[in-house]
């Protein structure tokens, strides 16, 4: 699977970063998903290789402005652009009822289904390659973070079992093979009955906004890489000031630490953060306080970025995190 | 006055176009306006010199995602910079009752006050500066175009009036002539009875989607500038699978050309018009079209140009339309 940052900003976007969004890739195809979307999220599109054609579901965290405003503009261009195939929407419950509002006020009719789960009773989603399931965290508002599981690793078909039980080379064995349930002289035949799967599936967590990361423990159990939330140092954060509701780059540091998670990107930083810093907060101030308390490999995303998770769990960046040119 | 160009797509952004919106600065100081605000405006913000501090009203020609999605994320945006004055919406009603609930549904509680007027009962908005007023135009949706007047052109005190009326000179004097009215004496004093204006107004009129730029003829009386879109050209908007409710360039060129305007600028723009257009259809095109047919002062609006209405009428670029590079 490979991730590519749409945006890294907390609150408000930046000209280097933009507010929240993620898009994870199948390693299969041109499929894709997208965590959480924020304002101008449809524009960063247009600077990647991605297409709101091969987009398989959008996952929201919560309903915060910076996480969902871009929805509706999104969904918007996707019909402008000829989208026919019904897209599935994960999300808190209220951003179907404005997602719809926005529509109907704005007179947007789409040419294709939104196909809409409350995370709240999410349970799990899964299509043929990849399985979705959400985690309450804690924040200002309700918030959930995603777990992305490949569906089937590397699959290898029974043939002795499949000749045991009379199933004819050909068709329906390809059929079996990519995942499809058949009929085969009355009887039904299930896929997962002839696969096995040879070794252990890629799992990715995408935390949300969340103050509490150990609430991630369960899902971060089998996954080679979390993506989480650092939007201060521990210095800013205790200032009394500050936003509540959000995790410092040392309180996430600490939880990889401690569940031994191999990966760790950091994001939704915020703005007061910059590159090159003179005398204000350096994003490299976030980067220190995590390497002192994680042994893993950790990384701070920054929009563009595009990061490649291997069958083998290394993660390694896929190309420069550089936008094509403007026309 | 000068028009800062924030976005000049129809309909979905392209990498070099973001969708509507359109900045209309005083010559007097640092305020400014907004002429609608679709998604990815405050990311254009960014690239300016413009604060929303200084942001005095909103103009929304009417409900279609790519004039409006951009409101909530900049309202939100203006309330975490700090903005406490309250600020001019003025909208269909329709608006007003979206931005409410998207403000609630995701949490967001702005530090100032929205003051909204239906667009749809306007008569007309002023503060000491500025005369707006609105025009209901012909669209897929109710839609109006937005003419702004300077409201005290070059102002002079009627000394021989004051002195007449017994008024003391000094802080009354000045208060006057900035456009405030006074008490002295247990008499309200009116600042309009105290001045006369040495030139006619400035006066600028920006059309929202239209398909009949004739609707703009009473407004376009004694103004110097009219933006307007031209989404296609003659040819495109004749096949008939092109969304109708919208002019071409020799619409407004002939419409402008007809009641003697000295200067157009075209917005808008189908994202199919490209610079340096290979073998598809080129911005030029729309220039070509127009040029043919109208004599005064001929612009294609760019993201990011800026333009100055000189007091006497002329129109010039301020600034290369380049943004500042990403830091």
């Amino acid at each position: 699977m490979d991730l590519l940052f749409l945006g890294t900003s907390s609150g408000t976007p930046t000209r280097a970063r933009n507010v929240t969004a993620l898009a994870l890739l199948e390693d299969t195809g041109k499929s894709w998903y997208l965590i959480d979307c924020g304002e101008g999220t449809q524009h960063r599109l247009l600077r990647t290789p991605l297409s709101l054609h091969d987009l398989r579901a959008i996952c929201i965290t919560h309903v915060h402005g910076d996480h969902c405003y871009g929805l509706p503009g999104l969904l918007a261009s996707a019909g402008m652009m000829g989208r026919k195939a019904a897209l599935t929407i994960i999300a808190p419950q209220g951003i179907e009822t404005w997602v719809r509002a926005t529509l109907e006020m704005s007179q947007s009719w789409l040419g294709y289904d939104l196909d809409f789960h409350a995370v709240e009773s999410l349970g799990e989603w899964r299509n043929l390659n990849m399985r979705i399931e959400a985690t309450a965290l804690s924040h200002r508002v309700p918030c959930y973070g995603y777990s992305f599981t490949e569906a089937r690793p590397d699959p290898r078909l029974d043939i002795d079992r499949l000749e045991r039980d009379g199933v004819p080379r050909g068709p329906l064995w390809g059929q079996l093979a990519r995942g499809f349930d058949v009929e085969h002289e009355g009887r039904k035949l299930r896929s997962d009955d002839y696969l096995s799967f040879s070794r252990a599936p890629q799992r990715i967590v995408i935390g949300g906004d969340n103050d509490r990361p150990e609430l991630l423990a369960d899902a971060c159990r089998g996954a080679q890489l979390l993506v989480h939330e650092a939007t201060y140092t521990e210095a800013v954060a205790n200032d009394a000031r500050n936003d509540f509701g959000h995790s410092t780059a040392a309180s996430v540091a600490r939880f990889a630490q401690t569940v031994g998670l191999p990966n760790l990107v950091l994001t939704h930083f915020s703005a007061r953060y910059q590159k090159n810093a003179g005398r204000g907060h350096s994003i490299d101030d976030l980067y220190a306080e995590a390497s002192a308390l994680y042994a893993g490999k950790l990384l701070l995303a920054e929009d563009f970025m595009r990061l490649h998770l291997g069958k083998d769990g290394q993660l390694t960046p896929v190309e420069p995190p550089r936008p094509r040119p403007s026309r």
